[in-house]
């Protein structure tokens, strides 16, 4: 498993590697600790990594960490630093060389300390965006994880409804702290964001937290959650009704499924991201209900909640590809009466795309 | 209320308003969002503030936060941005003037994009610690929330301790879970930070988080913990016993404790931060156990987890002050027996410190 583990992070740092070669790069210092983890397998608080382009590379850290550097990258250099991992690394470096350095993530402070530590014969190049690149196609191991924490979150939620947890009577802050709960006891080390429940005229508030509402008999209610485990997360959408919902709230729940459905449908290799978002929101539009869809249809996920690709109606050129991940996550919110969104994710392949959230899609009512 | 807060809002502005005219800065443009939402009230996920030295000042967030800016932000001009906040503010200055913008969190990439955007006779000038300064000594209106999380931690401890969640048979994760389930509802948004249950052996590494392993009889079970909400945090930590524990954990907790103790005693207005730490640390080493102490006694906390002032023995002038917060936590870890580490949060006031962690220190065996 570790042997296998391992070859995956360097078929990572080969993939950079191969981007740095094209920048006429020697070196690149990887700060962001997302990416020190997704390069070396280090889950550590304080890190860097120190790639060459020949792939001799060398991770830094603390004297905290020195046992779980060990066992968590065994096929690095290792350095413990007595002072900043960045500046550390890069008082190392020798000879004339251009080192990069990752521009979204370093501060205009930080990058002052790199220029005063750096020897004179070394050129700091800003680069943006490389990594974010290679991490838009998953690799083995990603979609294993990504895999995971879907199932584990369609699980918990299961449970949640097994065990009778949405009824009226309970406030939103409760049935978030359950469903929150069961994700942890599951395996998650935590929520990969706060977690909305959204009822009755709440659910017409797309960014609606979870508060004290007390759920009430006709209510629909909104759960948007999803669990983080070792790196990756989930993100996932269902909305129930608490009894039976009045005929309005019925018809915008089906007009946006059936816009979820054609998401999801649109969603294949070659589809350029603005036909996915347009296949869910002709639906919607169709229906008469488009100037209630305020935002996109969907975004990547993986080690951030939020990532490329996205899927929205603003104008672009990039298409999906096997390996991207995507979200399609319509919703119809229309003030003072309630609102709807349902969200899965998948996983992009050739043919149909995996859905990897677990839970049936029809208008459950508890 | 609203006037009240408001008020204090505006105290903030103006403090930092005084800092800018020490530094000829005209204009400053926070887009930090801790320290948007400290110097606003506005919690959005998107947001930035411009301030001027005539205490003028505007916040822009995007079309998501529309009626929630109206409601948390009365007394600002609002801006809603059609194209990055930082950009939108910016755009909109007139006149020659120098803008200070926050060089510890403004990225490389994001100053190109200031720098591209903004009219000739502006020049953009970098500042660093100048709000974290000013946050050092924390307003009513902080120490409120401060206490309010503390409060709720401290209870979501006792309950859990009162329903017997901590005992033999059950995981450190399970553990955990309970915890926070606890904070969840009573009131928390989330954990300040990831729970840490560290039984038996794995007590002794500081860094544990919470894992598979079983609680025995006999363990020492280390949780530090604490509750996050409105932006403010709480830290804590205890140290249990799983039954009778050998003679000596118990030695090692009663020096712990007594270096708290001693730690706590000594955080009074004007003792340097290197003297709290003696304080504690004396204790340990002439109890001989000093190679176990491997970290420093305590830090600031308020907005973040880990903030100024540091208790440490790093060289430094700075001495304590009212209205600091500052942690007491000193721990012994021996590798393969067990540890200890006791933490409260103190607020610095004339006299002794007010303890705001509200759980009783002497060793529970449960």
């Amino acid at each position: 498993m570790t042997m296998l583990a391992d070859t995956r992070f360097s078929n990572r740092r080969r993939a950079l590697a191969a981007q740095l070669a094209a920048l006429r790069i020697d070196t690149v210092l990887v700060t962001h600790l997302k990416h020190v983890r997704y390069l070396s397998n280090f889950s550590g608080s304080n890190g860097a990594v120190l790639l060459n382009k020949d792939l001799s590379a060398t991770i830094a850290t603390d004297g905290r960490y020195l046992t779980q550097i060990e066992e968590e990258v065994p096929d690095l250099e290792k350095v413990i630093a007595t002072k900043a991992v960045d500046l550390e690394l890069l008082s190392r470096i020798t000879g004339p060389r251009r080192v990069a350095f990752e521009a979204d993530f370093v501060s205009v402070k930080q990058l002052e300390a790199l220029q005063e530590a750096a020897p004179e014969d070394i050129t700091l190049v800003p680069i943006s965006g490389v990594i974010e690149e290679i991490r838009l196609r998953k690799d083995p191991l990603e979609l294993e994880r990504l895999r995971g924490v879907a199932a584990l979150a369609s699980q918990a939620f299961e449970d949640m409804l097994a065990a009778g947890e949405v009824a009226a009577g309970r406030s939103e802050r409760q049935v978030a702290a359950d469903l929150e709960y069961r994700m942890r006891v599951l395996g998650a080390e935590h929520p990969s964001f706060d977690t909305i429940v959204a009822s009755g005229p709440n659910s017409a508030k797309p960014h609606h937290g979870a508060g004290d509402r007390i759920l009430e008999q006709g209510d629909l209610v909104t759960i948007d959650f999803g669990a983080h485990d070792r790196g990756f997360n989930s993100d996932m959408t269902r909305t129930l009704a608490i009894g039976q919902p009045d005929p309005f709230l019925k018809e915008i729940y089906d007009v946006v499924l059936a816009a979820q459905l054609a998401g999801v449908e649109a969603s294949t290799p070659g589809t350029p991201l603005t036909d996915v978002d347009a296949a869910a929101r002709d639906v919607i539009n169709d229906a008469g209900y488009g100037e209630y869809f305020v935002h996109s249809t969907g975004h990547g996920i993986g080690l951030d909640v939020h990532e490329a690709p996205y899927a929205s109606n603003r104008k672009g050129t990039s298409e999906l590809e096997p390996g991207m991940t995507l979200t399609i996550e319509p919703g119809i919110y229309v003030p003072g009466r309630g609102g709807v969104r349902i969200e899965d994710t998948l996983i992009i392949r050739e043919g149909a795309p995996e859905i990897i959230t677990k839970v049936g899609k029809e208008l459950r009512i508890v």
